[in-house]
């Protein structure tokens, strides 16, 4: 197996070059997702986009959060849920139930403990095995995971980024996701990873694997330990300020403990059922594009002005999937 | 080199020792933690507290957020310069000035550029150079590094938990501080990283390495690509939560725009020069005890019953330093 693109070789050039022609300093990792050429972005799918509305602030400033849901091969019988969770409405009047530091914000309807009556879930739901936590994949990385580095590196069978990982033999990208993933004689998986602002699906002690009606995301470091241990589904591409600024819980793990702390969810829907002019259109940026390559080695090699010792590797939650907007908002 | 303490191996027959007296599930980490020896807590010399006050919230939630400064031999002149602003009370009435999403909080005296006259800063402060960034350390580590794994192990020579990791050589903990460092046939360097909580010295471009009057917190995923680049004098121990809940900057890089949601800080003052009977009180946990190694494997190795499936492994920054309070508060 040979490395096809050596990232940091390629950016020392094209930097080279530049540097000739125009004196600039080497461009900062936005600045190379600012000129990445537009067939490098990827549109998202209106049935991959749900649209939380929270009640605006006391200020006027409306709150609305976007979530991605995750494509095949992960997660997918939790997102077909939160697809007919969505369209039944089940969400709306629901609410932010946890907000714990440095760790998630989850929501969704009161746990019967919590002396509601709980909320039907809509018929229908697809019942997991804790095997769909994460995917097969071919076992071919033998080669690539011997040699992987902290330098994210590209190889001929693995169109994106790979670097050593704290948790996993490696970890990459795959269609725009961050992974992580297992080698061995039998058994080769890979699986998204808990990185920041990623959405999982709320569950109870095993066997239970979540049905997807109480979701969170997360708004601290890395909870990495929960790779492989619940449903990954998705994450916020926009308004996790929202959900990350909110008062923290108070009572274990984060749970409001006075009732009336906690948000209402006014409604939760997908961006393909909504109408065509109030639809939130995102695009994020290939990570098998020369660009993200690029933008990879950037963010682990930091040459921009401000910095004076480049890290020589990142890890694979300090690597966020450039995603933007593309209508008017 | 020899590998002194196998956590893995000693948690294990801890366990198995455990389950057949009483059949408990695996202790989760932070049941390591609350059974650790008094021995194991080291207390916090008073010195190397820092207590932030802002104002109330309308409903009358106190707001203190109390800073530990590191020991030597990292950052030592920054820490020395923190302490003298704080007895000028430089800081107070001075602001909350940037809170940017996943990144940090940065508070001080505005900058000239934000309309302000600037408040002069005390006589006697220290300036430091790039080089302090790092500390020198014994050249020690051909060994070890080369046998780094992820699960967290530890060695003769340096007795606390080392994992690899993806920004240096190796990843471990330092007198009670999660460090990194990098080995070398004639250079061997260490420096404390930025993990959530962690606090760094705001400065301006190359070669100014800031003098203490800004500072920052991290409140998101570890911005590790800083290490290095930026003086790390410390971590928020308590009260994190009035920063990180904070109302994120709508200007570049999370600056306020609105002069008037800067949150005013009320006073900044060492322990030590607080009366006795108000003086908070903080431990932590011994990094080079036997406690820490088992809690640093059982983060590393969720076996606590809600998990199905153990990480084996996890970077330096999802193994926080337990700290504690010990007055009554």
């Amino acid at each position: 197996m040979r490395i096809l693109f050596a990232a940091t070789c390629a950016l020392a050039l094209a930097t080279a070059a530049f540097a000739q022609e125009v004196e600039a300093p080497p461009p900062s990792p936005s600045e190379i997702v600012s000129l990445a050429p537009t067939d490098d972005w990827i549109a998202i799918d209106p049935e991959n986009l749900v649209v939380m509305t929270l009640p605006p602030l006391e200020d006027g400033t409306e709150r609305k959060v976007v979530m991605q849901l995750i494509g095949a091969p992960f997660s997918q019988g939790w997102v077909a849920n939160i697809r007919t969770l969505a369209r039944a409405k089940y969400w709306d009047g629901s609410q932010i139930l946890r907000v714990q530091d440095n760790y998630v914000v989850q929501w969704g309807q009161p746990d019967p403990e919590m002396g509601v009556e709980p909320k039907p879930v809509p018929e229908g739901l697809k019942v997991m095995t804790e095997g769909e936590y994460t995917a097969g994949s071919p076992n071919w990385l033998t080669g690539p995971v011997l040699q992987a580095k902290r330098q994210p590196q590209v190889f001929e069978d693995w169109p994106a980024p790979m670097m050593t990982d704290a948790y996993a033999d490696f970890a990459s990208f795959r269609d725009g996701w961050p992974i992580a993933g297992v080698q061995g004689m039998h058994l080769a998986r890979q699986w998204p990873v808990h990185c920041y602002g990623m959405v999982g699906v709320g569950r109870n002690m095993s066997p239970d694997t979540g049905d997807g009606s109480q979701l969170y995301t997360v708004i601290g470091h890395a909870p990495r330990h929960l790779d492989r241990n619940i449903a990954v589904v998705g994450r916020i591409v926009e308004g996790i300020e929202h959900l990350s600024s909110l008062p923290r819980g108070t009572g274990p793990l984060g749970f409001y403990e006075d009732e009336s702390k906690r948000v209402p969810i006014v409604s939760v829907r997908m961006a393909a059922d909504m109408p065509e002019s109030e639809r939130p259109r995102f695009e994020y940026l290939s990570t098998a594009s020369e660009s993200f390559a690029r933008y990879a080695d950037a963010r682990a090699n930091r040459r921009d002005p401000f910095f004076i010792q480049p890290a020589g590797g990142a890890d694979v939650c300090n690597i966020p999937v450039p995603v933007r907007r593309t209508d008017a908002e």
